[in-house]
């Protein structure tokens, strides 16, 4: 599992936080303890206006509300923030600026709950589709099966238990930022705001979502300009159409052997003997069936 | 396939408006037709209010609409709706009520995308919680396999294009209504909207989703006056906490012969035999597995 060390950041099973235990009964009638998701809510604040309350597992509040302000186009990567603060015990996470934008009444409040997740100001956001400039970054095959299997062999809150969504940063086969949440808007905003923070190169970068390949999930994927989208879900019709639009490589239903490719498929490399594929697809689907569809 | 007939109301795989069919490649390079699921916005009023724009499948607007408005405490199910409207070419549907409600300002407009589905106001749905009264209604779980059983086996979109979530309305063994969406919130409420519209007990029956069962899921269903949520997908915390003041019974991880029950269990008689059940789980399992995650 050297892999794991190439990691810059990936999810913490182990924190205590995130999951509490309770007692329950199986099918065979028996009492059973397991662990279930925490979620907690996070109101944001950008300078003094109130943004949004979510619902979220709550590890990263930071990443979360830069991701998600940039996300909502209510800050431009261009925009100097002059300090994020975290209030653990009110549940509040406030995003200052050097002087206020103009994106502070863009939205009203709103309450947000997991699965739910959020809103998207669509006027705004096509935009970024129509402008759309993504490098033409060749993907291999080989890759994403490599990538798949460390990805699936990562410790995770998925594994643990469940009912929560991942999303992770890779390089060609590499994972690097391996971030969860129960909703899966919000594990995509925290690695927009981990981007944003640590100054990340989008351009060789492929992003790797538990979700479906929806209209949101396209227009935050191009919008952080990385090329390649992928996800072991399917596709709705108006993601395919906006991934095409933006010339965004988009690859669903990737499990074990199989995938699709409906947008972008001319930077795909086919490279892999799909033979040797066969094989390791069933210990992979072993590994992460635990919850299979749990956090989808 | 005898237990179709026992529906009031079931998907329509071959509905041409609810997918469409896309041209792309798969793991070996081969070009592939393959069909995705449409997502459209609707746009919902009620009487000169505009609520919500919502991304929805658009099979069932009117069981949408209404169903949205109970569930967000917006209607009660004593208010008098005199119409609802649906304009097929504007998306937009109006739900008109003898005199204004007093709810028609607790929303402000939200742009709702699919995924994310709705928020809720969570002030005034704690009282629902609170006060909940659920029935004793008895639960066997000889009649839960042979309702998942059933389940998997009728045609549905999600089998024929996956991305989507279902919800179905269930008395003992026996599905009666199965809706499908984009959003898992859009599949709950055009539920909650159809037994308004037909004033279906709620007392005797089972909500099945494919949803993960968090707090706003537990919430609506007890606003329902179901007494029983069953999921193959996971918890969270807030939803079991949620779940067990409430007195609802809440089942999950249920996939073949296993189940988590982790609220109410005392509704659960246990009187199937599992070496027999063990058996069916493969063959539910490789019914259900084309986009076995997809809509989950």
């Amino acid at each position: 599992m050297n892999f794991l060390d190439d990691y810059w950041l990936r999810p913490d099973p182990t924190d205590p936080r995130l999951s509490v235990a309770v007692t329950g009964r199986n099918e065979a009638g028996e009492t059973i303890e397991t662990r279930v998701t925490v979620e907690r809510p996070l109101t944001l604040f950008l300078n003094a206006r109130e943004i949004v309350t979510m619902m979220t597992i709550g590890d990263y509040p930071e990443y979360l509300a830069l991701g998600y302000l940039l996300n909502q186009n209510m800050l431009t990567p261009q925009t100097p923030v002059t300090g994020i603060e975290y209030d653990d015990d009110l549940g509040v996470v406030v995003v200052r600026t050097a002087t206020e934008t103009n994106f502070e009444e863009k939205l009203k409040k709103k309450i947000m709950t997991s699965g739910c997740a959020q809103g998207t100001i669509f006027g705004d956001l096509m935009d970024i589709i129509e402008n759309a400039r993504l490098p033409p970054t060749p993907v291999r095959t080989s890759s994403l099966y490599a990538l798949s299997h460390k990805i699936n062999q990562t410790p995770s809150l998925y594994l643990e238990s469940g009912a929560i969504h991942g999303c992770i940063l890779a390089e060609a086969d590499r994972p690097l930022v391996y971030l969860e949440d129960v909703g899966r808007h919000n594990a995509v905003d925290k690695i927009a705001g981990y981007m944003q923070k640590h100054g990340v190169d989008p351009a060789n970068k492929i992003f790797y979502t538990t979700g479906r390949l929806t209209s949101e999930m396209v227009i935050k994927t191009v919008r952080m300009g990385i090329p390649v989208l992928v996800s072991r879900s399917g596709f709705t019709a108006w993601g395919v159409e906006l991934a095409r639009k933006a010339g965004l490589t988009l690859i669903g239903r990737a499990r074990g052997k199989r995938f699709v490719v409906l947008a972008g498929d001319d930077r795909l490399i086919y490279d892999q003997d799909l033979a040797y594929v066969a094989e390791e697809s069933a210990k992979h689907r072993r590994k992460g069936s635990k919850h299979e569809d749990a956090g989808a």
